[in-house]
């Protein structure tokens, strides 16, 4: 094409339709669908589905299923996604577990594997850690680390997801600046993004599970924090820092100095989030229960809460109220019409939620909808799965 | 015109083009333009503004200003809105002041009324006295309350400003269904439209204040409550029910149940609005402080805290570390690139707001824009006024 011509005519038409086919087919159930499925989705006419269909056959993006032979008449041709194409992995690191999750372009999980860093990782031993968990599930899933076609990764703190640097991770010490995403995009080749992990698990709530248009999602595990979705459209604040709930102080009273922000957990986070709950726990239970809490797994307490054991539903009672309380300065301020808590201890059941239900009650001027995560502790990792085949579709247009 | 037939045509050409040129003469300053001045700002041709103009004077909405002979040349006419053509009022109703403010068309002053009620005014006592405030005021402004072309009210509590009702004011007792609208719309015969009152102030900001795009307005005076602005528009929440700041507990200590919210003030009401500053300074200071702030005003604590008094300063300082532990709490959720605090708290200048600043720096993981209210505590009723001038915009159209 002579420089300075305009990127049009029939070639690149093909290639719109040929996307646009390519979009509504892996849209749809298990990535297969008919011609006339794809005529009805994309709104193209039947020769253009067609030739669509070829362009990505040739490609090798689409194979044609074997027709059924039960059906009567002309055997409708079946097309399928070649998801197994290429891959994608999503990565959740914390203080306290590095996820990977490696899957196929449709999104289907390949292999998982989860670390627990040892204690005192610094930034650069947890960098390692990324890199080791990447390559040993990307083998997991048959590939080699270098055949993923690009790599979302979620984790705490401010992260400027435009540049990919963690700006500030008070919870994390030694994290901010850490070269993460330089580091893996030199290993890999690939795209690799980095973004706050809340704003990830809004993702994939928004993803897979149930989002509604003005959301508060909280996510309640080792840490806290939350991601809001107004009119539809994640709300980062103006310098990428709403949200952070964990860092409210409802503990230091009033008229005393309350201690400086950013020293490790926030407040909030100190008072009620996993290990918070854990103390708790081992403070107020006897053995048996005690015991089976020593493993730093929360499970027991809220299974004990729900058989109806006395000091675990008491337990429990202690942290629904004192989460109710901050989740309640969210509310008051953000009026959401949905909230739904992720995160590992989103995992609690009813005895918890119940409980959080009532004591909101008499902290709110309007009831709220409130509801647990049904991703449970895999939203980080499903939104930097996505925040990863978001960034796969640049490669799969330019085979077209 | 037939029935059916679209409303097109030369004749709403002309309307259309009138009401573009009326708009440019209004946001100019004095309301006066040259007709070089008016094709410049409405992009129309020289002839569709002096067609334009010649409609405007015949439904004598505009009017020639004399010539002046100065100039070299043709003298150039100029033209002016004759904003003496109906006028507006704006209300603030709270519990301790009922404001009445009447402009002309272009949002000029003409009179202002404020009145404190008694301090057991039920709802319907304090409709009536909104209503007799408002004659008086148009008597001063010269007019029949019949005259007003609009009127616009702010008022505490969740107000659903479509249907013009109060749902909830529990800051107001009595005052939540009581048909404020409904009675002054029968009295009038104008269009009479209700909002939150610091919605009104949010509103106001961005009028004739100092608003950014992303914006935390907070009302600091008899209650506290928050406006929010999120990409240059208003937040008002699922509920019409965000930003009520005054409501979040900081001050009932962890693991005691909190009392129930929504009866009268809110614990940060409670905690720091100005009766609680007045409190705190009646305890404190001594004769003769203690003295001048016995009428109710606060105006000599700040003044005192300006001149060097330590007690008074101390309270200042009390004051600001609590303001601040609640307005980080917002901070942290929202992330704002600016902070406007307005009501008659914000009048107490540097002393305070320093204070705040220097309490919110240890709260808060990225420093935020902090600034008074250029606007007093006029805020609310400015808002107010704004509100009625956009109603009066249709009265305005059908004249053309």
């Amino acid at each position: 094409m002579p420089t300075g011509m305009a990127a049009t005519g029939p070639h690149v038409l093909r290639k719109i339709n040929a996307a646009a086919v390519l979009a509504a087919l892996r849209d749809a159930d298990d990535q297969t669908a008919r011609v006339s499925d794809l005529v009805l989705a994309t709104g193209l006419s039947r020769p253009a589905v067609t030739r669509a269909l070829s362009t990505l056959g040739e490609a090798r993006v689409i194979e044609s299923l074997p027709t059924t032979t039960a059906q009567v008449g002309r055997p409708a041709v079946r097309v399928r996604f070649r998801a197994e194409l290429g891959h994608v992995a999503g990565v959740d690191v914390g203080m306290h577990r590095v996820q990977v999750t490696v899957t196929d372009l449709a999104g289907t999980v390949r292999a998982v594997r989860r670390e627990t860093p040892p204690s005192d990782a610094t930034g650069p031993r947890l960098v390692e850690m990324v890199r080791a968990t990447l390559a040993a599930t990307a083998a997991d899933a048959g590939i080699d680390p270098a055949e993923l076609w690009s790599v979302g990764i979620g984790t705490p703190g401010i992260v400027n997801h435009e540049s990919g640097e963690v700006v500030l991770a008070p919870s994390m010490p030694g994290w901010s600046g850490v070269p993460l995403v330089a580091e893996l995009r030199d290993w890999l080749g690939c795209p690799v993004l980095v973004d706050n992990d809340v704003n990830l698990a809004v993702v994939a709530e928004r993803w897979r599970g149930e989002a509604s248009d003005n959301l508060l999602f909280v996510y309640w595990g080792e840490r806290i924090g939350s991601g809001i979705v107004i009119d539809g459209k994640p709300y980062r604040g103006a310098s990428s820092a709403a949200g952070e709930l964990g860092f409210i102080d409802l503990v230091t009273p009033i008229d005393t100095e309350p201690p400086n922000v950013g020293d490790g957990l926030g407040a909030f986070e100190r008072l009620v989030a996993a290990g918070a709950i854990l103390r708790e726990a081992m403070s107020r239970c006897e053995a048996p229960l005690r015991d089976r809490l020593a493993g730093g797994d929360l499970a027991p307490l809220f299974e004990a809460a729900a058989a109806g054991s006395a000091t675990a539903m008491a337990v429990v009672d202690t942290i629904a109220a004192r989460f109710a309380r901050g989740l309640a300065t969210q509310i008051l301020i953000l009026d959401p019409e949905r909230v739904i808590i992720g995160g590992g201890v989103s995992r609690a059941g009813d005895t918890l939620f119940d409980a959080v239900r009532t004591h909101l009650g008499r902290l709110l001027l309007v009831p709220v909808d409130l509801r647990a995560s049904t991703l449970r502790e895999n939203g980080v990792v499903l939104g930097a799965i996505r925040m990863a085949l978001d960034a796969a579709e640049d490669r799969m247009s330019a085979l077209l």
